[in-house]
């Protein structure tokens, strides 16, 4: 149940994995494993590829896949170029898009995120852009060739959880590719709702790593998403202003 | 760790199932046995004891533990009542006490609730009252002699989750014994954020049993509950206004 | 059209002042003239009767009602005690009935709060309660002949808001006497809120007299009751989760 | 005070009234005149300049700016055209920018939105853009010359309110032009609260002209905006999570 597919590959955890933020390769090591992720990010700019002993050298251990990441870059050619590097070094050719427009929010930049997206499809990349949610964006990151759409529930590493849950729920209506909610998780409802939102998976880094106990918040998010999943699909009960009684002394069966 | 204490006695599941609402009997053991739960609600007022077949036969099949409740009593003295006939007729003197005090909103009765729980205690019950998410209400059931408190998320059967998440947490702060949300929960995020708040366990029936598939509805709460129990212990990053990166060029070791 | 009834009485302006937490009494007394306000809260506890040109001497020459209040008190019998010193030192059989149960919220005690309100109204007081946003407790001090509801919005002096608008709206729908929200309001938008959900006026203080510009938020707070009360009657459109075209290029007049 | 200053132009009020959605010029008339405004948008599309009797002459009497919208398009090119048509046939040089994306939310294209904001500029618009309430696309339209920002708090029409108040915070931070909410205001909170995160003005069309009493919610919304503006240079105090007595036994003074 808890399998998904991106471009045509298929993921066995709906959780995805930042490294950022970590105490320690032990301490990652701990959570990606309680977390049961399938996929983790990597920022190029973090690695040294010569250093031994290093996160990839870990990564490698644990069986999961590496889905590379552009983090630091500010314009459509920076990003364009990083992702070629990554192609190279990780030897994928996916890669998570991300073009900052600010410092103090890191929210993307529409315009900048859409060149790089389209210039990177024709290089032959699979591209999973970082966005903003705004839901004409996502429909247009997926017009450009993006297989999937990742929108951010709020600023990098806040912890704010989803500002706007109608605008996820939008592009979720939008879009056919999956949706990605990355960004903004602070704790494990948060993660439950934007699977009860739509979303097809969840990316967090600093909620897991930055947590007081990484390895207990990777096991809470872990069953926050199959939560959220399972939730998405059996039909919640509507919202109601009033009361509906769940016992009533007539009209009701005996047993 | 999914364990927890009331009044001595250990249950497995910070889960508590209402059985109102079900569809069949099959439906609801079958969401019994998917949510995992130790302990269920049953309305005395519902129940025709002579009825072979029924509910309590089925539940003992699965070997839950029932906790009577006085769902259907207007004044302290009708729960008072019904509370004495529920411990003759299920051999238990824990009871799950309520006092309605409106028929729209099947809010309790703060007057009536207090008094009515006094009068139980001294009878020598373990009483768990539903109630307002009023703290200092709760103190005062505490102060009485109430085994736990059971505050509303919101109307019975509304689904509308937790309205006020502060007065939660304000009542976890003021009393020490088990706090379990009863009442409101829609869908598996507020189950999650009941626990994250700090509440002990989680009662709920509709959510569950009115779900359109509550098989699934049922696991679905299992995992938020023990995702939320996990991230209440796991210490959450707090919530902040602006991004903090998990990925910075300089001064991250290089692994 | 901003007039309203208390026990018969017409009051010009539907926000009334609380006076607590005023950096000095020329501050106070632009607050009250730049508010509008026709009635003002006054606590027994903090007046010296024999101090010249103090609070009282100030308001009376502002024109303004004066409503004492129990605050300080945490129980009913003290509470009652001090209604009548109040009425004897004020000269009015009005009193803002406060029964503190806690102190780091300064919630009332239902309990207290009920049995004080029903000996007061027995001694010929018009009894305006403090209360918490419970519609059940409303009803039932409503019931004991109280002439008003004060719920609270969120603690006394936190600012935050309205935490729960649904019983807010409850609490109108229960009670048929004026409804005075009462604690909670940090600034404009929330008392214009206030009014929208059905409240007759607004009570606050420390929004006001512990602001930077105590005078300007005052007209604030003004233009804000009066906006929620136009807005109230006015009969807003429904919320929608997508868009509805103000402007069509077809089907439309071509004025 | 109520005063702002657009492109070196004064408006002397700061809420701005759409025309689409009402019932009658009678209806529209009465609304603008209870408003207070001082400039209405209107869409070219929607407009027959031959027709007499018509929403321009109407207008025309009550002396308010007319703003010319470009409701309908849905690429650059399209508006930047119509953009020119509006200049002719209304002889003025703002523009209200509209690049629609999608139907069914008309919500802006951000691509389209920054290419056809900057052609205009180049040929000697004063352009509004609206657009979504992400920071970076403002801080781009900035960037490409448009003499304000008009981010939507919800869709057209929806009266939903402002469903990211955070990110419109983050707008004001980010660009020294006026910032303009439009789109998505129901009720007069909705507008004060505009305000409040620091908007320099108001823009709304459905909320008036669809209410039950257009001239009387246009009346709300002129308190509103005025409670809005006030409070938020009153310096409100800070949310607290629990409470801070305005009354205390010691230490205050006795007047």
């Amino acid at each position: 149940m808890d399998e998904f597919t991106i471009a045509g590959e298929t993921l066995s955890s709906r959780l995805i994995l930042g490294t950022g933020g970590a105490a320690s390769l032990t301490a990652l090591r701990e959570a990606v494993e309680a977390s049961g992720t399938s996929m983790v990010t990597v920022a190029l700019r973090r690695l040294d590829p010569d250093a031994p002993g290093g996160l990839l050298e870990m990564l490698d251990g644990t069986g999961v896949r590496i889905l590379p990441n552009t983090a630091g870059c500010y314009t459509a050619t920076e990003a364009v170029k990083l992702a070629h590097l990554a192609r190279e070094a990780f030897e994928t050719h996916w890669v998570k898009l991300e073009v900052i427009g600010d410092d103090r929010t890191l929210l993307p930049d529409a315009v900048e995120l859409v060149a790089a997206a389209a210039r990177l499809v024709e290089d032959g990349f699979v591209v999973l852009p970082y966005t903003t949610d705004d839901p004409v964006l996502a429909r247009r990151l997926v017009d450009v060739g993006c297989a999937a759409v990742m929108p951010a529930g709020a600023p990098i590493g806040s912890g704010a959880g989803i500002r706007n849950p109608y605008n996820l729920a939008l592009i979720r209506e939008l879009v056919s590719v999956p949706v990605i909610l990355d960004a903004g998780i602070g704790t494990a409802s948060d993660a439950a709702l934007a699977m009860e939102l739509g979303c097809d998976a969840v990316l967090l880094a600093s909620a897991v790593t930055r947590a007081a106990d990484p390895t207990r918040m990777a096991a809470a998010m872990r069953h926050a998403v199959l939560a959220g999943r399972l939730a998405a699909g059996a039909g919640r009960i509507p919202r109601r202003d009033y009361a509906t009684a769940s016992t009533s002394p007539e009209g009701l069966p005996s047993w």
